[in-house]
């Protein structure tokens, strides 16, 4: 193999350990939590089922691209728990300095494509990944409203009013997700999950 | 929510359960099985760092969501061994029937879609599907060569003519794909994890 398939053999090794990251979210059953490659996997078939109901037109190809890229900063900054604020204040910083570890692994040309599609998704300034944050946010809103327990609410008493503020950008993005997470909010208030 | 957007979301929802499908394939620290949601991102990453490597110029998109999807069977079929011959009898129609089963929850439009990527995907037929499972059968490869055992080679006694037989369609998606796996093959034979 010549030096640049090495990197990028390396590379996808690399990203295996996303497969150990931990989520403060259960997986349906709540048996265990989930991790975040198979996150990943998930918020990919949202988008690929519900890519119709963007307000833009989006380019399904770079949503999924950012969709599968935007976590893996997870494998050294670890996850961040979406309503704890005061790990958020410096999220931004512990992932930016992920992305450029990871994707130093790789090529420079394969790097930069890798680095790009992260801090699209991070700036949330395009049609695409404004679409693509709506869906990876919805789908946590999906397993928690339609489990038992809604453990990773539960557990850190979320409100209402957290799920909607923090949400906002489903909005933006499409009515019918937004209607979406109006009706998984009531459900889940109707199932005392959220405060 | 209208019928067509509940049937979306219940969809998603069921495809939850491919989180609790154990491949015979280990994570690459060997720490427990590798489950097929996970995998399924894990092979959309390699095609999305290995797309300028295929023969036939292909559609990244149709190749991404053929990979995100074509698994989703094992959510009732279970994940069948890829060097098992017996199970792979009946292989194919148990996977006909819950690719019918799964998209029978979606609206008529989007579960042709769907199976419409899954039908593609199976009868690599296509430049497109051809290279998604060219990809979609090298990452079992890299993981096995690069861990310390070889798990699931070493089990089942896995010899390096199998693995050459079986996935020959490496070969006819791209050069380079196949002197990746020639060079761990190789390093696989050097590790005594295939006979």
């Amino acid at each position: 193999m010549n030096e640049k398939v090495k990197k990028q053999v390396e590379f996808i090794l690399e990203l295996d350990k996303l497969k150990h990251v931990e989520r403060q979210n259960r997986i349906l059953n709540e048996s265990r939590r989930e991790n975040t490659a198979e996150h990943s996997w998930h918020s990919i078939m949202m988008a690929i089922v519900f890519a119709e109901y963007s307000n833009e037109k989006v380019d399904l190809l770079k949503v999924i691209q950012m969709i599968a890229v935007h976590d893996i900063v997870e494998i050294y900054a670890g996850d961040t728990f979406f309503y704890d604020e005061k790990a958020y204040q410096d999220k931004y910083q512990r992932e930016v300095d992920a992305i450029e570890k990871l994707t130093a692994i790789l090529p420079n040309e394969n790097g930069a494509e890798i680095k790009s599609l992260w801090f699209e998704f991070e700036h949330q300034k395009t049609d695409d990944s404004v679409f693509a944050n709506a869906v990876d946010q919805i789908m946590p809103v999906l397993l928690n409203a339609n489990s038992k327990n809604g453990l990773s609410w539960t557990e850190n008493n979320i409100t209402v009013s957290q799920v909607e503020s923090k949400l906002s950008i489903i909005k933006k993005a499409s009515p019918i997700l937004w209607e979406i997470l109006k009706d998984q909010i009531q459900l889940s208030i109707d199932k005392n999950l959220l405060s």
